[in-house]
């Protein structure tokens, strides 16, 4: 129950149907799930160049041919790569930050925080770099601190559109975001 | 009972606290409700023009001075005025549908659907038309019907933005918006 309570969106309540559903598990489905967490940390790989998932000592998405050498989107965690390859909108590279500075979570800026995404940037010959970070206030903080260490004449910073989002309401929409979505109107 | 069903997000049991806490009311407080309730046919008017509600029969919203007279936001509802007017990002006129076109609801178009925004937009010299409206089928239809019927040549016919609600973090947003605030990504 002390490590399932660890886990995203688990309380005290949950863990324990978790924990007393588990042990109702045959052996054999408790040991394959045991095996599977304990290969994790061999296994799985992270690419030394974007910092996404390595399949098979290759990372799927530095290597895609198909991929826009010169578009770099930058995110805050891995799944967030996968999230945005699954829109099928983007087809470019990544770099993963691995988290967003929190000074409040002890996460400060510190000078060197961007040096391995500005050493890509030169080094790909990168024209676009798209900041798909959060709305939040870290992820306003990081784009803001990210803007001032890597532009530089001929790079294109750019940040994912804020509004409405998909099938919302108006009635159900916050202030901020429907004063946003005023602000970024568009031709319709 | 019955009628506090038909509140919106008040089921069976939050009718049935709702009812047994309203028999122990004082009668006082009784008394001041049913009257309030009695007296809104007769004293909560929309405006002719707008379609918002008037306050001492002249709508705050049509006679402002200080509000750009060529800019008209069209909303579905007019709870949507007030939602827009708490922005402070809006500074113009309003026109309320009153509904959207949602052929399912039986709310089918019309050819006279949108005659008296047609007529504001020419008596009243229209250059700017924002389209308020939900990011739903319903909202997205009735913003078609809206561009083929009132477009003319000269008319601005904008769109509130789509993209990441304020606050958000991108884990936790559909694919759909995803890929919307990718498409409408914008210089930072």
């Amino acid at each position: 129950m002390q490590h399932l309570k660890k886990l995203p969106g688990v309380g005290t309540r949950s863990a324990e149907r978790m924990a007393f559903q588990l042990v109702r598990w045959p052996a054999e489905e408790l040991k394959g799930l045991a095996d599977l967490l304990s290969c994790v940390p061999e296994s799985l790989k992270s690419c030394k160049e974007c910092g996404a998932f390595l399949e098979e000592d290759t990372c799927p998405f530095c290597v895609d041919e198909r991929k826009q050498q010169q578009v770099l989107c930058v995110v805050a965690n891995v799944e967030d790569v996968y999230a945005i390859e699954s829109t099928r909108e983007y087809l470019g590279l990544y770099h993963v930050l691995g988290n967003l500075i929190s000074p409040l979570d002890g996460i400060e800026f510190q000078p060197h925080c961007f040096d391995g995404l500005k050493k890509r940037i030169q080094s790909l010959g990168i024209r676009e770099v798209i900041l798909a970070i959060d709305s939040t206030v870290e992820g306003d903080a990081t784009s803001l601190y990210l803007k001032r260490e890597i532009g530089f004449e001929g790079l294109k910073i750019s940040r994912l559109a804020f509004g409405l989002p998909m099938g919302s309401r108006l009635e159900y929409v916050d202030g901020g975001t429907l004063a946003r979505a005023f602000l970024g109107r568009g031709k319709f």
